[in-house]
């Protein structure tokens, strides 16, 4: 199968004491792999890759192939400067890495051009295959089809990361057709959004980059195989039974944090997981969350 | 005088073959203290200090601090993690820096009680006076007056560095006296914004810190010297002469590729300074430049 299909897990990067927690890393991992996903995404937003140093990264990737067993690892790259990002291919490559995932993450404003050069430069560098990362909510970039276009016409580029679909089926049918008039035939689209993964899988995407799913894999894998196998029904059904979760995504200000305690309480990382100044939830929102993973019985999705 | 107020003169961080340009670097520092400005400050945005790493900025420090005479060196130590952030207030001291710019960047979303968090912990961990950054069109974090009034209580809190002021005058002098009005009395604000140093002086601000002064430092030298003198007029005319100069920042898409490039053409600098993937100017945007930097008669502020 390609690699650049299906279910894309991104597990966190958790640290303590401002280290990374290497014990909790290997273990999501290795439970990531239990619960067959089709691929592994380490050091993605969630895997907060912008926060860690280039040996931190190195160091992370090494785990996630290690400690991985019949599942691909695409390793985050991305980095402010070309030559940074290219120092983190060498180190994804040399990792054992079968992909990297790349986002335009500039502190000055880029433009088009700029970040046709970065992948260019990311693709003439190494054969691994690239994802390229459209996620404006953390880099400030917005892609345009044209520029999809033209990236995708590089040699080497293997996926695009799309943000989300629109909410209405046909709507969202019609972007990602659109999406797809302007790629080579074999560079995917995968959908981020949490909430969004069984409408994007449905309107036709070929993965789903998912960040949840790197903390609560069997769920999403059962929208995913639903998704995959036609049954459009079922795999509504099962992400609109997690709506309460998605609320809690919205209401607690960003959907990392949420993963991170979810994690935090599941025992999947220490308490205080995040890079800082990156708070936690606070005590009340922490009880709110468990309420509702109680409620739908999430608990129940940890192995041991 | 208080080290926060006057002209503070932002150098470009010059690149050659992805490597920090020292002897560039050091010309651009000598070049700052014979005009004459009240400090340097370097790392900031036009020195491109989230591009570099922590050895790189470490060393810059050291360069900033060595090669000015009699001028303080202030130096940005902004970064993603707080403990990165650290490191570098602690790089800085070691340098010799007199003070710090902080900026709150993140990739993920920060919340106001986060960036509190971040300036406690860099107020908590050293003495060197911090200069509160806000510059949202890059860390696309926006601040209250009330996150200001809590931020700047905190011992160590040195400056404001504002973004600019209103065009009108009124507006301008009422803004700032808002901003002043929940500060305590020892902490300057500095005003931002290449075009608006001598509108902003005279709205009230103690300081400039400018850009555009570490490239071009006699004209914006001579606007602040007539703002701090009382001579509206004269510096309100000296800003207005170099209209042509502000409208090629906006045309240009952002004025460090401007500054950049008059950099390169005074030889300051070697061709291609930026850090990529940042481009700088096109053959034709260059001419464009020239012609405006000979029709101002500015070629005449560069010594030798």
């Amino acid at each position: 199968m390609n690699t650049f299909t299906g279910l894309s897990a991104f597990p966190l990067t958790p640290l303590h004491d401002d280290q990374v927690d290497e014990p909790s890393f290997i273990a999501m991992v290795q439970r990531l792999c239990a619960a067959g996903v089709d691929s592994i995404t380490a050091l993605g937003s969630t895997g907060s890759y912008m926060y860690l140093s280039r040996e931190e990264r190195a160091r992370v990737a090494e785990l996630a192939v290690e400690h991985s067993t019949n599942v691909p690892v695409i390793i985050g790259v991305g980095a402010m400067r070309t030559s940074q990002v290219l120092a983190n291919i060498d180190d994804a490559k040399a990792a054992g890495a079968e992909g990297v995932l790349l986002a335009p993450v500039g502190y000055q404003k880029m433009s088009d051009s700029e970040v046709l050069d970065l992948y260019r430069a990311a693709t003439d560098h190494s054969e691994l295959p690239v994802i390229v990362y459209d996620n404006p909510g953390t880099t400030h970039f917005a892609f345009t089809k044209d520029l999809y276009a033209r990236i995708a016409a590089l040699p080497g580029i293997a996926s695009i990361k799309v943000p989300g679909v629109p909410d209405d089926p046909g709507k969202a049918k019609d972007h990602i057709a659109a999406i797809r008039s302007v790629l080579p035939a074999h560079v995917t689209i995968g959908v981020s959004g949490d909430a969004l993964g069984a409408a994007g899988l449905i309107a036709g995407c070929d993965a789903w980059y998912t960040a949840v799913g790197g903390i609560l894999p069997q769920p999403m894998m059962a929208i995913t195989r639903a998704a995959q196998s036609g049954d459009h029904h079922r795999a509504l059904a099962a992400s609109r039974d997690l709506q309460p979760l998605w609320s809690l995504f919205t209401e607690f200000g960003g959907s990392l944090r949420v993963r991170a305690a979810i994690a935090e309480h599941f025992g999947l990382a220490q308490f205080d997981c995040l890079p800082k100044p990156i708070r936690g939830l606070d005590d009340a929102q922490r009880q709110k969350l468990i309420k509702v993973l109680l409620d739908l019985g999430l608990d129940e999705t940890v192995p041991g």
